[in-house]
């Protein structure tokens, strides 16, 4: 039961993440999204998306994987991934002291295991981590483009600012990468992202 | 590419879900919970919990399972676990045109295993249904415990009432249930619960 009491611990510690902001917004636009809706989001994507993961993807590693990636940023708060490179840095460097952190709060075993799944998916290492990664690229997208350009207008951006990271998505996912791609294509022309 | 356009229309149909407010307040007690992060707490859950589920259970089904099972609110909306019977009833045949709507969005496969899923969950029919449902009622006890009686205080509950609720918990998880349990006896003890 000691064990079940750090699990617990580590729980409420990660209610915290319902408080972190990100950029996007819901697509109501009634608000910011919080990251734990986000990584909902994200899971939630990862079952219905399925049939796009690379072949051999296992689902529920995706899934944890999803869940548990932005967990650091309780501690290190949310960045855009179209911040200039020195803050890409520095974020970087407080969210694994973040992990560093918040992972040991488990029994030691689990502490090591959750602990690399989330270094395999920074590392985008397997076909699950490239693949959960696609989907993080993917889903502010799809916000974007039912908000009038949401955080590409907000944030300033060019058609080539975003295929950049689209790269990310094709590497994950052959066809949802050629899905974004298009949906680049049409942002433009409607005017919602800069060209 | 037809069935991706109508998969993401789903998937941003379900952004909805992070509007739908529950009756639990956020650890820092600053909001209520809302149903999307609510959902992605118990994914976490079914990851860190994962030794308490029953032999044999797939936990990425179990992950599928409460990462879908509230979408049924974004028409419905929440309702406490204590409500009287009379709307319950309500409730559940709101839930169920809710997800008459809302799973056949998706292509025609999809919708008919994703429904069966949300099903599953609700029938509690197996061990993968019967863990996740043990989380769904878990959750709120965790978050009651550190804001000083939660749901327990603004529902006027007693301990009579919140172990009656147990059994579904140990229903699916013999040692999260006897936590629950004692959680139950300690929160009397501190006054966060009514006797």
């Amino acid at each position: 039961m000691e064990s079940l009491d750090s699990q617990v611990a580590f729980l409420l510690e990660a209610d915290r993440l319902k408080t972190v902001l990100r950029q996007s917004p819901l697509t109501d636009r009634s608000r910011r999204e919080n990251s734990a809706e986000h990584s909902w989001h994200l899971a939630l994507m990862a079952v219905v998306l399925a049939g796009h993961a690379p072949p051999g993807a296992d689902l529920g590693r995706v899934m944890a994987m999803v869940v548990l990636h932005d967990l650091v940023e309780i501690d290190a708060g949310d960045l855009s991934a179209y911040a200039p490179e020195a803050d890409q840095a520095r974020q970087q460097q407080a969210e694994r002291a973040a992990a560093d952190r918040l992972f040991p709060m488990l029994p030691p075993p689990q502490a090591a295991s959750l602990r690399a799944l989330w270094d395999e998916f920074e590392e985008r290492a397997t076909v699950e981590a490239k693949f959960a990664r696609a989907l993080d690229r993917l889903q502010p997208m799809l916000i974007n483009m039912v908000t009038g350009g949401g955080t590409w207008m907000t944030g300033g951006l060019t058609a080539g600012q975003v295929l950049a990271k689209v790269a990310l998505i094709e590497d994950g996912s052959p066809s949802l990468g050629a899905y974004a791609r298009d949906m680049v294509e049409t942002a433009v022309k409607r005017g919602i992202l800069a060209p």
